[in-house]
């Protein structure tokens, strides 16, 4: 462990300096104060721009060339392609073909298609990720494979940041379904259609130079303006920037698992008796294949009581579409479309709403709509006993998934992970997680195919589920019985390097990740 | 003349220095490069807001009080209820009862209805005013009874400057005809819909402290989100904002006089005739009664040749409203509505968009609007030989209007000014302007009913018009025939006391108007 190392506020011991830039450890919740001015980027004039508004650009690399693009610098990418991205790896493949040196990559998230990128990590084109490291990048960063710390932050978090100068963009490089001539932008139309764009709002606002890449060049004004023009340097227009049918969200179908079901049902069931599930409630669960099944299942309780959901914020689904299509749901505010019907409908739909991340997330705002929603359903990847909650890490210690809104979503009222009592035979529940991404303070209640934990801090809860007949039992009880089922878990083989750091909202730093000895 | 003046660009004498703040003289076109970076205000945190969002205070005074107000700060407005603005006044009797002094209102625009604000201009609740100065409060400044220099910026100017931090905004009070207890407010609904808030933007983004007052609560969430509640900090329950029938633009109806319809006719054939106006052309003109003649009988042609303009910029107006719904115009990109049939399109219409100021205008920009608009009709006080323009002061020296879009209009492709030949017997053309606000490069055509005036400079327009069988003339010619008609014209007694600043789009200051002795 090295020497600048200090325990924070949740036990764990985490660097003072990472990347050679200052850390905070965090401080506990609601502690940590920010101080100073927001980030201001160099004011621009329009003399330096064309006064027809023509910003095209036939090339990427012209336009990363036109940016000054040199060793060192932050480039940003936001992950509405998903998984169907082709502008990411390209950026460094230009990158890498020019010589530069030491990037900081920093997307909103990375998906599995940008692997390549491992290679330009290992040839010192980019020095560090600071952003989601699912899947391959995850694991090679775990090895230890790359140069600096990755940083994950939520995605409030990552607004946060952007906003506060802590991270300070060089280049965003915005992949846009549709562009004019000027730079406006939405994610509503063209070939790789995804919905909205709100994770780049932070990356055009403040980053130095803002380059939008797009296969699909309209009219000028190009509405809605999700991306602003008089924000944009130039326009690339090159031949595909996604895959359709990968920008739409891995899991997007109810799950077909008896126990998953089971944990769904136990879940609606929950909500209803305890008074969460009202008339005119707000309610969020991500895409996947549990959190369907729940938002299918309190769909029907809502329509048999003849109550209406007054807002849903996604990620949206279908399933939120339904509801908003058969009014059992007032508005849809959308920060990303998970699936295609999602991308219709908001099109189509007046009360399906591009919604802002720095409204909905950014800690460092006055107020976030989070705060005000009634149920929040969530995923972990490991709980412990104390309800400090993982989402980055699996119990193998390899990071594989990125915070996503997690972080950010744990401020809602009532949040309710539903998760199995293992996987693979590894249990979910344990006496410490790997890494905490959320403290337990914040998390409320924990469906289990086996049973139902309430967080002891949340007595009206406790209050309210009784006669319920609802299976509630301890959190050890339910570690226990997970225990008594898989039986004794080799523990992994962690090192002492900081391969990850893991911000909380505030900016502070809750956890790291350390290396696994391939 | 004070020491500290020197002459900038147009030959004007400026002050270096206006109420102790660095001023810089005007250097020319596209002279001036901006240093530094955007403006920052502190960062704030959600841990000083209410989880549940409310923000709700059922007073203005008590919302002022928690916003800290004191002496000597920054009170920003807007001016979307118009004359009908019940709210600005009403700042200024608290902060008076308060015994508060010394404060800068700095207002997007102020009307005739902001008359009572001379009573604290005069006791010193008001130091000056930074914004335009209509009617009463423009005569009442002229005359030097304000303590400080009153300072005029374009609509474009004000964002400029607050986004530089020329100007920091302590508290921002934003009338909202609707909003929500976090914030979100519209201009679209309520007893006092004014359509839109877009000069509302940078004051939101960027003031210490921002109020929403509104008599129209409505239910989370508030759509559309034109000011956002994430930069909002309370919001201010009042009893009535506006009156609705004062809320309409002063003249929103076409001319009746003959000689002004002469002149919008000779307007509306010469952009036919120089193939200004053509299929697809992007046009913008203002809401007097010549500029609403000129766009009625330019929709005539455009109907007659079967083409459509791509998009009007307004100040919406309801000829604008009928070219949208008749398919001549596609879209109506709005900064301001200047009638109620133009706030009811906005709601309706999804080709009629609210369009954000720092696009339309901010010279700080990577690029405006308003360069690639083709067609630009402007009015104006005064035009000189050397095409200079004024919109501030009138020929006996008094400031009587601001200056609205003006100057960021003037970077259109082709900009009319359709003026009378003389009002009241004092000749519009002048040898040199009283008030220089837009320089002679910028303005190509003065269209008069004795005839057109070509700048020498658009070589192309002086031959595209050969031919036509309009009555081409030159500007000397034209300004011959006035002075013919009225006679000599007696100069009015101006003082050397510097009573008005007029900046340029860059911040630099153009043009001084000073005081005149009662």
């Amino acid at each position: 462990m090295a020497n600048n190392e200090v325990k924070n506020a949740v036990g764990r011991m985490v660097p003072t300096q990472i990347n050679g830039q200052e850390a905070i450890p965090f401080k506990g919740l609601n502690k940590h104060r920010p101080t100073g001015r927001k980030f201001g980027p160099h004011i621009p004039t329009t003399i330096d721009y064309p006064t027809d508004g023509n910003k095209v650009i036939h090339s990427l690399k012209e336009a990363l060339q036109k940016a000054g693009l040199r060793d060192g610098m932050t480039i940003s990418t936001h992950h509405h392609l998903r998984n169907g991205d082709l502008v990411a790896n390209e950026i460094f493949r230009i990158a890498h073909d020019m010589g530069i040196k030491d990037l900081v990559w920093f997307p909103s998230a990375s998906f599995p298609c940008h692997e390549p990128v491992i290679e330009y990590l290992k040839d010192g084109t980019i020095h560090h990720i600071e952003g989601s490291m699912n899947g391959p990048l995850g694991r090679f960063t775990t090895r230890g494979g790359m140069k600096g710390v990755g940083i994950l932050r939520s995605h409030g978090g990552r607004v946060q940041a952007v906003q506060d100068g802590e991270v300070k963009i060089d280049i965003a490089v915005l992949a846009a379904p549709a562009a004019d001539k000027f730079g406006n932008a939405t994610g509503q139309r063209g070939p790789s259609a995804c919905g909205v764009l709100g994770y780049a709002k932070p990356d055009y606002l403040y980053a130095e130079n803002v380059i939008v890449v797009t296969d699909h060049l309209v009219d000028f004004p190009c509405f809605p303006m999700e991306i602003e023009g008089n924000y944009v340097d130039s326009v690339a227009l090159i031949d595909k920037i996604g895959i359709p049918e990968k920008i739409i969200s891995g899991t997007t179908r109810i799950t077909k698992s008896p126990d998953r079901l089971l944990i769904a049902d136990l879940t609606a069931r929950f909500v209803e008796a305890t008074g969460m599930l009202r008339d005119g409630c707000y309610m969020q669960s991500g895409a996947g294949g549990t959190s369907l099944a729940i938002g299918y299942f309190t769909h029907q309780i809502l329509k048999k009581k003849g109550w209406k959901s007054r807002l849903g914020f996604g990620g949206s689904t279908q399933y939120m579409v339904n509801m908003l299509e058969d009014g059992t749901m007032e508005h849809i505010l959308d920060a990303q479309a998970f699936d295609l019907e999602a991308v219709r409908s908001i099109s189509e739909n007046r009360n399906h709403h591009q919604y802002p991340v720095f409204n909905a997330y950014n800690f460092h705002s006055k107020g976030n709509l989070t705060s005000m929603m009634d149920i929040m359903i969530l995923g972990a990847t490991e709980v412990d006993v104390n309800f400090n909650g993982n989402v980055v890490t699996h119990s193998d210690g390899y990071m594989l998934h990125g915070i996503g809104g997690w972080q950010n979503c744990l401020h809602a009222r009532n949040v309710i992970l539903p998760v199995p009592l293992f996987r693979d035979r590894i249990p979910v529940i344990r006496d410490e997680v790997t890494t905490i991404v959320g403290p337990g303070e914040l998390i409320d209640v924990i469906v289990t195919e086996r049973g139902i934990a309430i967080n002891p801090l949340r007595q009206d809860l406790l209050d309210a589920a009784k006669g319920s007949g609802l299976p509630i039992k301890t959190i050890e009880e339910l570690k226990a019985e997970a225990d008594r089922i898989c039986g004794k878990v080799s523990k992994p083989k962690i090192g002492d390097k900081v391969v990850g750091a893991i911000k909380w909202v505030d900016g502070t730093v809750i956890d790291v990740v350390r290396n696994i000895e391939a």
